[in-house]
């Protein structure tokens, strides 16, 4: 697969309106987006560090992945997302590598980028998204 | 502080040998350097992806750092570093927004970069290094 850059990291956290301030106070980033994506049951706000975007999660319901996650590891740095020219030929590439796939299709995330999840039993334990652009 | 970019993304594994063919073969990465930083007890394995690096940390002590989160989360994404121009007014202007800090000064780390730690008490629970370039 031809990774260019990462394209985001996402980070869970309990409530973006505490979270927004030190990213933009303290590291002097600016959120330039806010978006519910609803089938992932999070609430995101993005902020780009150069070629990266960082990605905050909310969860917005007491089952959301995020919600789990924070419950069982705590806040923090969730997942890893790489750009890639073609997500479906990346997870083709992936998965004949030997990769167990979250998702053995692309489908729509934040940005309306087109993403496909590998599992993280496959990747050293890092949540890996791959991402490609919009049209 | 003018941060320019994600300078690279610490990631904590039990071991290099093991994960190295996973960046290199799934991920098509290559491993440009590997390192010993032996004051943080750690094995460093380096992957340049766009502008950002990845770092991946195997512990070489048993009270390292890493090994004691591996211990106690798993292995898995460990600290953010962000590129700075000047390290030493980064920390200091943190400082002055409330940031705890893990290095009042700063230091040098792996690939003589001038580095110093936030604490995660204050970054929303991500453990946050800020880097200088070497001269």
């Amino acid at each position: 697969m031809n990774i260019t850059h990462i394209e985001h990291i996402g980070i869970a956290v309990k409530n973006l309106e505490e979270a927004i301030p030190y990213y933009e106070k303290v590291l002097g980033l600016k959120c330039y987006n806010i978006e519910e994506v609803a089938d992932q049951k999070v609430k995101t706000a993005f902020f780009k560090v150069g070629q990266t975007k960082i990605e905050l999660l909310e969860p917005t319901s007491e089952d959301s992945t995020i919600a789990k996650f924070i419950a069982n590891k705590g806040e923090g740095m969730h997942h890893i997302a790489f750009n890639v020219d073609n997500v479906t030929e990346a997870l083709t590439d992936a998965e004949a590598n030997g990769v167990r796939l979250i998702d053995k299709e692309p489908r729509k995330g934040a940005e309306n980028l087109q993403i496909g999840f590998l599992h993280p039993k496959s990747t050293c334990s890092v949540l890996t998204e791959l991402c490609q652009q919009p049209e």
